[in-house]
């Protein structure tokens, strides 16, 4: 297998993790986001997106979209459960990464992606450029804010953002999380159950992926 | 089972559309959106983020968020299979349910609830009440018509969108373009191969759901 991946990019991230927490190994190939290699026609060829990460098979079968990636490995390397054991219990990965993303990564990204100089023209992930929006950058701040503090009171009193086990929506969380720091935003000191699960979530060995 | 849904929510009509095919029946409690009942204690205890659907189990467990409602369902009634057989067609459907949620629901819901009068000071669904951003409308209209043609090109030679059979990847692509009329939008009369999906998709009984 082969991963088109880019160190800071938490989507590629998110699949780096997913691999490391299942003792898989991918090739790993970079895609220069910031030189807009994946804006080339060598890399549209393998998605014509223009984003990251794609999971390649060793077929040339492509698969794109961070679940789709996770459903899929989950598939071929059962253990560790990374999307729960029991129809409830799956249900509850696949909720909570659902929200963790809608919530969290796609309003940070909104409030990042529309203020950062660096975004300029590319407000948007991938091969189309839009300009940026600055109330969007706006009502993302607000949004990352109000979700904070709703994932931290959900995380009180729990090991785990989804089941009592780690998950793919603990994965989902660690890339959000530390996008905070890509846009300049700190976790509030007074989130501590957020501050403690994150701590945990550094403690483990794939959180370098 | 109970499902907490509203007749003209797309995402609530997902769910009961997915039921449909599995044929599994739910209690169906109408939210009356347009009053605002979604945002009043009563169903804030239900669901604290205002939105619809919900399932609620019959021992009181309530589950959010579509794909997490089809991943439960799949798991208590598995045949027939919405979700794939093997795990690249499993890869499959949940890469283009993302894809049609990412790139095609969330644009067109920013078009519709950034531009019609009746979602002034509700830009975005649930309990935060957002103004609209018009800039986030134009790019919305413009993501949606670009989606329409890169949906329609996929479909060019195939049934169904994610395999070779219907899946919660088509249930999604239903209520996207049946969103459409919401928003005044039209599908491209060029658009052949998305429209003979989606006079295949109406001819199934789940249609009326």
């Amino acid at each position: 297998m082969k991963l088109y991946s880019y160190p800071t990019a938490p989507s590629a991230r998110r699949a780096r993790i997913f691999l490391a927490e299942k003792g898989l190994t991918a090739e790993i190939e970079d895609v220069d986001l910031r030189s807009g290699r994946h804006l080339e026609p060598a890399y549209l060829a393998v998605n014509p997106q223009g984003l990251v990460p794609v999971l390649e098979l060793d077929d040339g079968t492509r698969i794109t979209e961070n679940t789709a990636i996770a459903v899929y490995l989950e598939e071929i390397k059962p253990t560790p459960r990374l999307l729960g054991q029991s129809p409830l219990e799956r249900a509850r990965v696949f909720q909570w990464n659902a929200r963790v993303e809608l919530e969290g990564l796609l309003p940070l990204a909104d409030r990042l992606r529309n203020s950062h100089p660096a975004f300029k023209g590319r407000a948007l992930p991938g091969s189309v450029g839009y300009e940026q929006i600055p109330q969007l950058a706006d009502r993302g701040d607000d949004r990352v804010k109000r979700f904070l503090r709703t994932l931290s009171d959900h995380l009180t009193g729990r090991d785990f953002i989804a089941t009592d086990t780690y998950s793919l929506a603990d994965i989902t969380g660690i890339a959000f999380v530390d996008m905070l720091r890509m846009a300049k935003l700190e976790m509030p000191a007074e989130l501590a159950p957020l501050r403690n699960w994150h701590d945990r979530m550094r403690a483990r060995a794939s959180y370098a992926a």
